[in-house]
C-alpha cells in the first residue's frame, strides 16, 4: 500500500501552495499531490491566452516547485474516500494511505438552464490545456461572440478576444452593469465605457434565452425577444465548488455549497482539511459564508491549511476578497465591501474620494490619473473598503489597501499612513491617494457631526 | 493688526499639507501661510530637472491648492516670534497675531568643512529656483561633473545627470557603498552597478579634501591624495534643520539639532506645532530621536500637526522611514530597519526572501523580476524592515509593507497576507513576494528551533 504522510488533491492555486506551505512547516512530511490535469493551468491567466500570450502552452504552472520541494505527483483522479480506513481511492485503482489530507478540488464553471448549451462553439471556461486550445483555435475564425456574463471572465475575454481580430464582440449582463459584483457604478461605467470605446457591445439588464443554430451555434436569443448572431459563445456566468467526493465522503457542506471549514481549514473530520475554491469563504466583515473564488483567495486558504496540519499555527480571519483587473490600458482593483455592498449589510456608510496622479511633477513620465475610494463605517471611522482606478501600479495600490483593512484602520489611522513616494513611481505625498481619499471621508463626517448638533 | 487663527510658517511639504489639514479639520478659522519663495519646488523632483522634466518650471508645487483651500498665502519672511504677545515679524515689516503656529521652517543642504566650497561651478541642491535655474544652464556645458555624496540626492543627480548629455560623472562616497544608509549591500550594490554600467564612476570610501580651481572650480583633491577634473561639483551630503526662528523664540531643540516635539507635533511651547525637517523625528522602533527627513515624513507630521491644533486627534507613532528611488529602470523600496540597522539596535535578526516575477504568466508584457528582503525579529516574529527590487511598483509595494510594518505584523500574519493578484499587474498568488518571503523567513526560525532543541 502507498502511504503519505499528507495527501493534497488537486493542484491548482490551492493545493500547490498547501503542498509547499506542508513542506515549509513539516520538512520530516512524505507529501503526495495528485491531480487529474496532465498541465495546470495558471486559472487567472486564462483570457490572457486569447488576445496576449496565445497559447495555453504559455499560461502553465510548471511541476518545478513540485519536485524543488519534494513533493511527489501522480495524475489521476479521486474517486472515493474512505475516512476511517484514512484511504483514498483513484481511477487508475490504486490505494493510497493518508495522515492528513488536503482537498483541494476547485470549482467548475457554472452552467446556465437554456436549450443549446451543447451545440458546436458554444464554450465553458475550463481550466483544460486540450479544450482551450480547440477554443483558441476556433477563435481565430470567428466573426460574431457573445460572451454570456460580464464579470471578470466575461469582460477580459471581451477584452482580450477583441485583441488583432476583426471580430464583432456583445457582452450580456443580467446585472445593470458589468463587474457590478465587484465594484461601485462608477468603476463599471469606466470599464464599460472602455470596452465600448473599442467596439465591443454590451446588453445591461438582459439574459439569453436560448442559443440558437443547428449542430453549430449561428446566434442568441435574448429575453427582450430579439436575436444576436453568433458564430461562438462563451459561457462566464460564474463557478459552483467540486465537492463531489467530499459530499460522498460524508463532509459537511456549507450554505454555499462549499465544504464547511472552521478557522483553521478543516472539514468536520479533522484529519482532513481544505482550501481554494471548493472551500467555504467567510466574510472578514460578517463572519457568514459567503461565496468568493478567487486564486489569492485559494493560496491564503492553502497556507493556514498547509501549516495547520500536524499542530494549529495559523487561523484564517474571514476572506476580504482582494482583486484587480485589466480594461484596455486602465487596472481597476477592489478590496473588501463596495459603499453598496456595505449599506445592503446594514453599515452606516461614509465614504472618501481621491483623485490624484500617479508623478510628481506631472511631466514624469507614464503620467496619468488615479482615482481612489474608500469605504468607511461611519460610526467608528474603520475601512470597510476601496476601489482605485489607475496603471499597473494599482495591482499594488490595492495591497496596500488591504493590509489596512486587515488592520481594521480608522479613517485617522490612514489618513496618517506612513507612505513612501518617488517622482518617477508615486503620487506626491502631498496628493497621495490613500492619506487624501481618507482625509476627505473625515471632513465628511465632521461635516455631518456639526450639522447633528442639537442646539442648545 | 493683521490676525489669523493659524499661521503656517513655510510652504514645501510640511507647510502645504500642515494649512489644508487646518482647513479640512476646523472648517471656521482664519488660516495664513507665510513662505519665503516666491515659487516652491517640489522637492523630492529636484533631481528630475536635469534629465528628464528640464526645467525648475516644471517642477513647482502650485498654489492652487492653498486657493482652493482659502489658505492665505503671504511671501515674505519671518525673522521673530514673540510667544507671549503671539506675535509674529516679518522681513518686510508686518506683524502677525496668531493664535496657534505651525513652523515648517524645513532644511537646508549641509555642507562640509573643505576649502573651495565658494568657487564658481560648486552647488548645494537647494530649493531654490532661480538656483536651480543657474545650475541647469551651467550643466549643459559641463565636461565632467563630480557629485560629493552618494546618497539618494547624489545618486539620482548622477542618474539625471548623465541623459543625454556627453559627460563624465563621478561620485564621491565616504561609506564602504552608495545608498548604505537606507539600503542592505545587496541593494547598493545592484544600484552601483546600474550606475557603473552607464559609465559613472563611484569612488567608495573616500573623501573630498578640497576644491581646486581658480575663481571657477577645475578639479577635486581627494583624501587618497589623487585628483579629479570636474568643472562642475555638487554637494550632496544631506541636510540640517532650518531650526534658526524657533531656537531664537526660545523653543526647546532636541539631540538631533531639529525642533524637539511630543507625539502630538507640539513644540514646547502648546501653541506653536512643528512638522517637516525642521522637527525631531522619532523612531517607530526605538522611541528615540532619529534624523530623517522626507517629504513623506513631512507630509505624515503635518497632518498630526494640523488637526491637532485645537484639540488632540492624532498621534504621530513615530516615524518608520519608508522610501523608494529609481535608478536606471529599476525602483528600489526600502521601509523601516534594513538588516545591518536592526542588528545595531540589538534585534536576534531573522529575514526572509523572494525572487519572483511581476506578471503571471511570465509571457505577459512588462515582465521583470521582483527581489524582496524582509527583516524580522526573531524572537517576536514581528517584521521590522523591507526593502524591495524590481520596476515602477516598487512605489506601491513598499506602502503595502509600510502597512504591515505600522500594524507590527508577525511573519504568520504576512505569510497569509490577502493581496489581491492580476496578471497584467502582479505576481502570481501562488509565487506573491510578500507570502513567500515571510514563508522564508518561517522556515528559518523553524530550523533554528529545531537545531537548538535540547534533547532529553
Amino acid at each position: 500500500m502507498i502511504k503519505y504522510d499528507v495527501i493534497v488533491i488537486g493542484g491548482s492555486a490551492a493545493g500547490i501552495p498547501a503542498g509547499v506551505t506542508v513542506r515549509r512547516h513539516y520538512p520530516e512530511k512524505s507529501v503526495l499531490l495528485v491531480r487529474k490535469e496532465k498541465q495546470v493551468q495558471i486559472p487567472c491567466g486564462i483570457p490572457y491566452i486569447y488576445g496576449t500570450v496565445m497559447s495555453p502552452q504559455k499560461n502553465l504552472i510548471p511541476d518545478g516547485v513540485l519536485t524543488k520541494n519534494e513533493i511527489d505527483l501522480l495524475i489521476d483522479e479521486v474517486t472515493d474516500i474512505d475516512r476511517k480506513k484514512k484511504e483514498v481511492y483513484t481511477k487508475s485503482g490504486k490505494t493510497l494511505f493518508y495522515d492528513r489530507l488536503i482537498i483541494a478540488t476547485g470549482s467548475e464553471p457554472s452552467s446556465i438552464p437554456i436549450p443549446g448549451l451543447d451545440k458546436e462553439n458554444v464554450f465553458m471556461v475550463k481550466k483544460d490545456v486540450p479544450y482551450l486550445e480547440q477554443m483558441l483555435e476556433v477563435m481565430d475564425g470567428v466573426k460574431d461572440l457573445v460572451i454570456i456574463g460580464g464579470g471578470f471572465i466575461g469582460v477580459e475575454f471581451a477584452d482580450e478576444c477583441n485583441k488583432n481580430r476583426d471580430i464583432n464582440i456583445s457582452i450580456i449582463e443580467m446585472l445593470p452593469h458589468c463587474l457590478i459584483l465587484g465594484y461601485d457604478e462608477f468603476f463599471c461605467e469606466k470599464a464599460e465605457e472602455i470596452l465600448e470605446e473599442k467596439g465591443i457591445k454590451i446588453y445591461r439588464k438582459n439574459r439569453v434565452n436560448a442559443i440558437l443554430g443547428n449542430d453549430k451555434v449561428s446566434g442568441i436569443k435574448l429575453a427582450d425577444g430579439s436575436e444576436l448572431k453568433a458564430d461562438a459563445v462563451i459561457v462566464a456566468v460564474g463557478a459552483r465548488p467540486n465537492v463531489e467526493i467530499a459530499k460522498k465522503a460524508g463532509l459537511d457542506i456549507g450554505p454555499t455549497r462549499a465544504i464547511k471549514v472552521d478557522r483553521f481549514m478543516r472539514t468536520s473530520d479533522s484529519n482532513i482539511f481544505t482550501c481554494g475554491d471548493c472551500a467555504e469563504s467567510t466574510s472578514f466583515f460578517t463572519g457568514e459564508p459567503i461565496p468568493l473564488m478567487l486564486a489569492s483567495v485559494a493560496t491564503m486558504e492553502a497556507r493556514v491549511a498547509g501549516a495547520n496540519l500536524f499542530g494549529l499555527k495559523r487561523e484564517n480571519p474571514g476572506e476580504i476578497g482582494v482583486f484587480a483587473t485589466k480594461v484596455g490600458d486602465v487596472a481597476l482593483g477592489s478590496a473588501g465591501l463596495t459603499e453598496r455592498k456595505a449599506k445592503d449589510i446594514g453599515y452606516q456608510v461614509v465614504t472618501g474620494e481621491a483623485t490624484t496622479i500617479n508623478r510628481h511633477p506631472g511631466g514624469m513620465p507614464g503620467m496619468t490619473n488615479i482615482f481612489l475610494k474608500l469605504v468607511f463605517n461611519g460610526k467608528t471611522g474603520i475601512i470597510l473598503g476601496a476601489q482605485v482606478q489607475g496603471e499597473s501600479s494599482v495591482g499594488e495600490i490595492i495591497n496596500a489597501l488591504s493590509a489596512c483593512i486587515q488592520h481594521r484602520m480608522t479613517a485617522d489611522d490612514i489618513a496618517i499612513f506612513q507612505c513612501g513616494t518617488h517622482p518617477a513611481l508615486t503620487a506626491s505625498p502631498v496628493a497621495y491617494q490613500l492619506t487624501n481619499a481618507a482625509e476627505s471621508a473625515i471632513q465628511k463626517m465632521i461635516r455631518e457631526r456639526t450639522r447633528d448638533r442639537v442646539p442648545v
